[in-house]
């Protein structure tokens, strides 16, 4: 002995990557707290009413371990999407979702095909258990259904990802597409359906129906955008009942913490509430957009809690206005690879906060020249 | 398409197990609440005002990610056990560790080695990740780490486990029979030492030395146990920096709640709460032991908050007490294998907890004749 033990081979092979370095961890590295935090696309607005009183209460709760079965909440969100309790799983965010999806379903060295440059999270677990990604590019800044599907032909894929509404551009595709996808992928592939931002949807035809069953389909909800609980981790996975049992087996079955069950709970009943965040948020999109528009960057139809800003010229110019923006203690990101990397990326926030972004964001694209 | 997609091969062949069952499934189960609830050795005492209000006022960051790098707790925990914050890793509880653990260090069809009837949820980490199970004997009710270490060495082992004190049979080994355990285990394998239980130690001699360090030893801490937040979720590893860095590699980033890092901070904060729960807790142990002797069970000594009990007889026996004892709603649990079966185990409570005990042991032991 004495000697350090090592890894396992496919962790022993992993990059140490960190999808996204948190805003508590780049203050600390600059040494200066930022003013408005408008990269993660947490909801800023405060949450319900009864969100706060239910966390005030369960305090007294917290030295109890969780309801393994999240059963309260399992219920409620089976009725509120139209399913049974056995199609719903409720998990630590769809983060912690994402990870226990890769592990159930890809067998190392086999293939997940998403789009270059959607959300970062799905692809470090599917490489963080051996397997291998596939991209295909976003067309016209929306994720392409066509391609993923025709990739996932080619390359025998197990797993396919698309958020709808999409993350980073806030972009959709109809419900019409993600059904035809479901049809278009290969034998024995799983379609990851990641609706983190479907509650701010604009447009129907991209909402998917109320109790939508395919055997091949897994939607995954979260409670870390419109119902502002991104620090409590929850979410679930919506499926087939086998598919979905199978967490069961691999998952932390005391994972979900006790005060975030019953805080999702009580956001899932304040229906109102809920109304008055898509408001406010369908506003700040406007005022997002409006900002932008008068600094002459172009703002994306967005049908999420952000807006993704055209710079209208190459990466290295959109990274320095983000860097610009950052100096001034504006948190916000922006999406990794080209193409889409002419772009900025800011979530709508209170009025205060888009007034920092008004005032901040032509001093930026000023310093940038 | 339209078949149900497959699991992959280590997953599909894993059953559906759970570790445990929690009690709000058994008492939804047989539609009936406990009275009392002491089997799964949560502390039912009040957390800290300090841990009640920081929950309270954390209320109002709920909306935020959490901090993934739990800097500030993960300082404050260094400091607390001597290391460097490089040395300490927070999770998400012990069980979400012992999963990353097992992960990180067992390829498929490795084996770890473990006591027969020690904590299921690292066996169901280790099966979940394809790994095999080796277990020794207890020795007289205690972990035997000359027998795990032998047993180590004979399978060529790469994880061995020992919880310290030790559920569940609450008894205790040697700081000096640990270190031994180290350096007896083969080459490339981690001892990993579970310190669920180290704040109610009652043998100086089992405690592990402040900034204790040895390349192959993991140390895992709880905030479930003395600090009584089991529903927040939390806890760390404590290793060498290029092992504690491993978990970047896998982990859930973001994953230990915001408020669970706002209250463990709280809890660590309070020395004199935890004081206050040490000295309460060994005289519930007292108390459940001169019950268990009033009604001519053996109490086992015990450095721990629980105190199993030995019944006399086999284990048929002890799974009828126990039977009558949840018949009559009092939450315990009792170890799984023999000869360890022939015992119940529970909690200590709070004094009016205890008369409930007091008050059902006999009828339990009654009915059971």
């Amino acid at each position: 002995m004495a000697d350090l033990p090592s890894f396992a081979p496919i962790p022993a092979a992993l990059p140490a990557t960190v999808p996204f370095v948190g805003p508590e961890e780049m203050a600390r590295g600059r040494g200066r707290d930022f003013t408005v935090r408008l990269g993660a696309n947490e909801l800023t607005l405060p949450p319900s009413p009864a969100v706060a009183e239910a966390i005030r209460r369960g305090a007294a709760e917290a030295r109890w371990y969780p309801d393994s079965a999240a059963h309260d909440l399992r219920v409620a969100l089976a009725a509120h999407f139209g399913y049974a309790p056995e199609e719903v799983m409720v998990g630590e965010g769809i983060d912690g979702l994402l990870g226990l999806v890769a592990r159930l379903f890809l067998a190392p060295g086999q293939v997940a095909v998403t789009s270059l440059g959607a959300y970062p999270t799905f692809n470090y677990h599917v490489v963080g258990h051996g397997a291998r990604l596939e991209t295909v590019p976003y067309r016209g800044d929306r994720e392409d259904p066509e391609a993923l599907a025709a990739r996932a032909r080619e390359t025998g894929a197990r797993l396919v990802y698309l958020s709808n509404p999409d993350n980073p551009m806030g972009s959709w595709v109809s419900h019409a597409a993600v059904d035809t996808l479901a049809q278009a992928v290969p034998d024995d592939c799983l379609v990851l359906l990641d609706e983190a931002y479907a509650e701010f949807h604009t447009d129907a035809d991209a909402v998917t129906p109320r109790g939508y069953r395919r055997p091949n389909v897994m939607r995954l909800r979260t409670f870390s955008k419109a119902y502002g609980l991104a620090g409590m981790r929850v979410g679930c996975a919506i499926g087939h009942p086998e598919l979905v049992a199978g967490f069961d087996r691999i998952r932390n079955h005391f994972g979900v913490t006790r005060l975030s069950q019953i805080a999702a709970l009580a956001a899932l009943g304040d229906a109102e509430h809920l109304a008055g965040v898509v408001e406010r948020v369908a506003a700040g999109r406007a005022r997002l957009a409006a900002i932008a528009e008068a600094n002459g960057l172009v703002p994306l139809l967005s049908a999420t809690n952000f807006v993704t800003m055209d710079c209208g010229r190459d990466g290295d110019h959109a990274r320095a206005v983000l860097r610009e923006l950052l100096a001034r203690d504006v948190f916000a990101r922006m999406p990794g690879p080209a193409p889409l990397d002419r772009c900025i990326r800011i979530a709508t926030g209170t009025e205060a906060e888009l007034d920092v972004v008004a005032e901040t964001l032509p001093e930026a694209l000023r310093a940038v020249g």
